[in-house]
């Protein structure tokens, strides 16, 4: 179960053509990407010459308000949905940033991680700006504002930023005449076009456009320059892109099974990885069962590939909330079984295939693996639905460093024993490509493989493999 | 989906021997039942003579905060989760009561539904009772408090009042020396005993047992009475137990899967279903998917039986919560649409069924269908794993009036056309004794025979077939 | 400054004749009255046969936003500001209470307190009835109750309770055809008529009248039962009353300045409390400093009676809500030099004479007289516009016991000496008639005389000087 | 009454040097500062190398919880209470802010207003600079994070920034090695400098130095420049301070009366205001009464020097808190008669003086005169403490525009006529010397006179007599 790793964000946006009501569909679409970030959110929106925001620490839901809402219309908005890693937890780092600059009001909300973010804060620096955020947006706003002087338009300047930036970006960026959406030259974060009404829409996903009734059209390309303004929609590509990353996580754990990204449906490539994951790790077993929720999807294709019927392990008591407060060590409960308890009939005196997307510290799988033999389960063989972790991610994913990665200093023995099961099985490398169905391996698995895409990080800091 | 059903109730109690943090027992018994009502909770603590009681509306992780916890400890506690229909949701009704009467401080909480409750209220009126709640709770305390001067033990009065009071009632009460479980004569709702370390505890569903690591003891029985105090526990059935009625929607629907009710697995229960089904209507299909996440297990049941797969057919957005803002149907986007997403690739071009476990007004499920279809499916044939609604609940289900009811008015031919199925069929009545094992017939299933067991109802109103 | 007493509560009605706004007017009278009580307040409003009520913990301006207020509309109300003594501070005991018996609907609101409330209770209680609050108005809604059965009016029912409530009571009862005020046979706190448009209004002071733009009518006398229903207003008072006992203290400390309160001015009282003190205890000095607020008025008194300049002594902080956070004792820094700082230029080599209206502790004075000393004031001389505190209040005023009396167990020289004052004078008990220009002595003094008012509690409690 | 007037801000800093529990000291400094702004707040703490801050929108004893203050503690703290003109009411803009610039962290509070800042900030635009706040204090970081770039020390950079901003300001300035207060070349705003154990203390007023016990040890002078750091505390005044022009507003009506500034007690200054009054405008009456709180103080000096009685007139409800709900115009009901209410005694068949300190659009105070006539004041003398206001402030004084001023375009017998006035009288321009005591004039009366201080506003934008 994923609770170690984390998407930095999910961005969405609106340029109204038609004078609908942008601020409840900003809510609807910012709502459906509310898996990628739950920390703050955030919309900015036009106004003539001006930019309204309203920003807020804690879930869409909670942020927005109908009366806050009905202070937010105009004629384009962009919004962010941000998680972030802890002690940076603060107002001042929600999305999407608005500031002034020399040519008036910008706004901008980012999904991503720059590589060379601390070299371009210090160049900065020296100039003279002074940051008030941790946010990487911030440095993007002053090397836009700092471009904007000297070029002839906001796309200029932007483009201009794009060849000094290094990693991983999907960005909207409002002015008082334009939407522009840019995606970083390997296209590591998803980001798509869609259609409503003769409105255009940018979402992280598409399954963002289908909360909305807005038509998909297609995604932003790797180093693309969307454009929309009162001409219309158009499109540039001013610098050479890399070869297409896609970030390959996406599809395992961070996204939602109904979007589609970069051309492949994300629970189909979860499905081909039970069935590619039964192939290579076949055992005989009375059931299959999915860890809810990142390993059910997978478990479903284990299931169909085998014929071994998949069934419901668990109860998980989904009113978590903000406030739940987590059992202490010291009361001998475990947060993982306040949450999740096991159907005994399912489980008792069966052999069971139990699936997961991944394991980091191996702790919480190891404490299912104990429920499951505490219910009598005679047999559990756990397999994972992705390669072990090795390598850390430039890019936006917030994997832990090495130590904490269990995969790192042992081997699968060795973890299968630490966590109590019977069998341990990981999807190799070498089928995520079947996965997710791409035989020109147009993605980024550098977290598995240790392959940094050429050119991806700042050559000052590029990394190694470990 | 069920959303126009709901339970009325759940309740927890603990009688503490070993000096451990009650409170914390608590928040985890109620949070485990939280499926049970969401309006409003609370616990009553015993701190010597007197109770001490904190309530509050909303969810118990919203109501129970370090702080409030702090100060419940004690030697004794017992917990409500209420649901409430419309209109009287006020702090006022939220359970446990708390009152003082001629012998002390007294607690009660209470699931289910009184059937003569509104004679029995006027009754009192007329010797001088006033009454400051809509609940039964505040009858049954008036009846206890009457009685007990009568009688020289609590347990005598709870006897008495159960001789007068009709209908369903699952009963927790708590006096200054005494913890005392009670269950109406039919057993309608459930309640079951568990032991955890020396102490005593009482719950709605066994699962609520295993959220504390409480071991599962026994249910209590139709008509039992069991006392804990400084002596031990004891059980007296002082009255004649009717024949044994259990609620069938809770294992259809109101229960967690991962209880056991009166010896049956619910989930069992539900997989089961879902295999009755097939056998009754079945049809040929390229997959089944079922109705997040009430149709889920007997879709289990039904890809079990036939051999079809079981794929995720759509997305379900988690993060809906109390201030979540609805679309207007001004905005031509359905609730149910932004909640719900289904998966384009597993349904397009595809036979579906489609799983779930009611149909009330149809309304709901006439979307989802809708949905499907737009997505591409080729065919949308409906199951449902229970039989119609056709009569009214009185024992504390919440099942809306005839006019809310498709099943009323319409054929099964005129109810698939409304929905849109391609075809639709119901689990039979004389399915039911299979789906729970139980060939002694020891259930109610009244909503859908209108057989109300013999007694249950005030011989002044006792419904008949409509 | 009496930080230590409390008045229990005040009361706000409208019998509502003209479909004006009731809810905004209600909001409004118990603003007025916000200084008789900060911890709950409600206001339960007739719509039909139907009572509404919404109550909360906190400040009127807290508790009733427009929202809640736009539901409180109706042909009649009733409101309540409480205070409560530590311990007790909870919802259920916020007022008015309302609750359905034999004829239906009755809401009650309370000032006062009961002397025989605790003998009333026990007989209630073994005749079934159960409490749920704390308060009086629960024992009297169960006695109105009762004693309804056996009579053929509300009016009449009331007027029964009220032959054998003993103790202090300003009382406004609400049913669906009727609004009435009652007020004990002694008087002792106060209520008033008021009319605006051809609508009744009562309210505990006549403030309250003017915050609403209503025109007082008359005090509601000892003992008098005032009706109001469709057929218009009439009064019965079917019991003798006893000699009026308004409670001095309004006037000393409780009322507001501007209200006046049984044809007394209660401004114009402690102005001429001001005055005689001087005559009583005049000493020489360069200036005359109130104690904000309590101090104030007698001070301005006391000024015009020695033609000694009234001067401002303190700025008084009035930032101070429910979570500003109290300096602790290890930090050095009194509370009361956080909120009360000496302006230095009015003291530093001055002779002072202090005004305040009550020492109960003396702890606060002490820390004030070491204030003004700590600024230079050469001399302090502490006068008191009100006799020392002596005995308990048994009608409704939360003066501290015995030991939290520093008059109890010192002489003047030893409390002039323990607060660090020059001299110290209190104004004496024969001087209290000329304070509120009344002859006939129609006002309680217990607290400072002992003499409780003949047969003003309950026999069997009968209290004695002590 | 000042309703239209509002001081900008508050500023309050510890250099702490015994390790003492410097955020409680923050949070009572900050809470004696509340009257200069109730909008926002923050507190920015040093801890190592880092700046920790911890702002909200609200009051100080809403915004600061003892957990949030429990991490607030630090080697030196600067803190802010903002008010703001609506629109710009938004946490952004609250203060102190922080930065990281080159050198590291810095953070800022600003009382004041810059005159040339709109120019500033275009040219730091011009640069490269982007601002995501409407405070002059982003600006001031900006040019002392440009200057330290081409200086050798932070108190140069200050020092050349002070050069060539324009306008008023007191300022805290702190970073990882160094705590610096600064004021103006005309000291407009207050600031001084007090002591407490070997720590230094910066406040707005002296009366947040004596909240916390801090001993007051001297202003800072204009111009000058005061640097706490491990070497202990020195100062500089690097750019020719301009002639000092203390604002005469705070001693009419901004600063609590219990301060001195510069070297002036504003009680004694508003005592004398009402002396001198009494001899310009001098009247028969019955009675002087003042507009709480803002006339309370020169009343009792006019009483003073006239022997006229300086009685109470209103009484003044004070629980009005930020959800108060305000009577609407159709309502019939005046705010400013639900918040004032007269004392009829005090007012019947008298002659009444009226002291209050500014008329500004002269609705309030028509108002008011108002209700003295309902409660039947034979006459009505308004006295106003000041002279009219006529001309804007640029200094931090949000003094409404023309034409909300009625002095502007009415006579005296006008205005008279307009708030039904028997007689108005101003203090005249030429006793502001002696209501201060300053022969020197070193005080700004810009407001009354037009008499902007020579090179105080910058020279493109000179403001003129008009």
């Amino acid at each position: 179960m994923s609770e170690f790793l984390h998407e930095e964000c999910g961005v969405f946006g609106i340029h109204n053509r038609d004078g609908s009501d942008i601020s409840i569909r900003m809510y609807y679409g910012l709502f459906a990407l509310q898996h990628r970030g739950q920390e703050s959110c955030g919309i900015a929106v036009r106004r003539g010459n001006e930019i309204v925001c309203h920003k807020g620490m804690g879930l869409v839901a909670e942020v927005f308000s109908p009366a806050v809402l009905s202070g937010l219309n105009g004629s384009a908005a962009i919004g962010h949905v941000r998680y972030s890693t802890a002690g940076r937890s603060v107002y001042e780092n929600a999305q999407p940033i608005v500031t002034q600059y020399s040519k008036g009001a910008i706004s901008i909300a980012h999904n991503g991680n720059l590589t060379n973010a601390d070299r371009l804060r210090s160049e900065l620096s020296e100039k003279g700006a002074i940051f008030q955020t941790d946010t990487d947006s911030e440095v993007l706003a002053y090397m836009i504002a700092g471009n904007r002087v000297k070029t002839h338009s906001i796309e200029m300047a932007v483009a201009e930023m794009m060849n000094v930036v290094r990693g991983a970006y999907s960005l909207l960026i409002m002015t008082p005449g334009k939407l522009i959406a840019a995606r970083d030259r390997f296209g590591f974060r998803p980001l798509c076009i869609g259609k409503i009404g003769g409105s255009e829409v940018f979402a992280s996903e598409s399954s963002a456009l289908d909360a909305i009734g807005a038509e998909f059209v297609r995604d932003v390309l790797p180093g693309e320059i969307v454009i929309c303004d009162a001409t219309g929609m158009r499109s540039v590509t001013p610098n050479p892109p890399g070869k297409p990353s896609h970030c390959i996580f996406e599809y395992i754990y961070f996204a939602r099974p109904d979007s589609v990204i970069d051309q492949v449906s994300v629970y189909e490539a979860r499905f081909r990885a039970g069935r590619l994951l039964a192939s290579v790790h076949p055992v005989e077993a009375d059931a299959v069962i999915g860890v809810p929720e990142s390993g059910m999807d997978a478990a479903a294709g284990y299931s169909h590939e085998t014929g071994i019927p998949f069934v419901r392990g668990f109860y998980k008591n989904s009113y978590v909330g903000r406030t739940f407060i987590k059992p202490e060590q010291s009361m001998r409960l475990e947060a993982v079984g306040i949450k999740l308890n096991p159907i005994r009939g399912t489980v008792s005196g069966k052999k069971i295939i139990l699936i997961d997307d991944s394991i980091v510290r191996g702790t919480t799988i190891a404490h299912i693996v104990g429920m499951l033999r505490k219910c009598g389960a005679k047999e559990v063989h756990v397999r994972i639905s992705a390669p072990p972790f090795l390598y850390p991610c430039f890019f936006g994913t917030d994997v832990p460093t090495g130590d904490m990665l269990i995969a790192k200093a042992n081997t699968i023995e060795q973890i299968a024993r630490q966590i109590g099961a019977d069998s341990l099985g990981y999807l190799d490398i070498g089928s995520l490509s079947r996965m997710i169905g791409d035989e020109k391996h147009e993605y980024c698995d550098a977290c598995f493989s240790g392959d940094y895409p050429k050119g991806s990080v700042d050559d000052k800091e590029e990394p190694k493999k470990q």
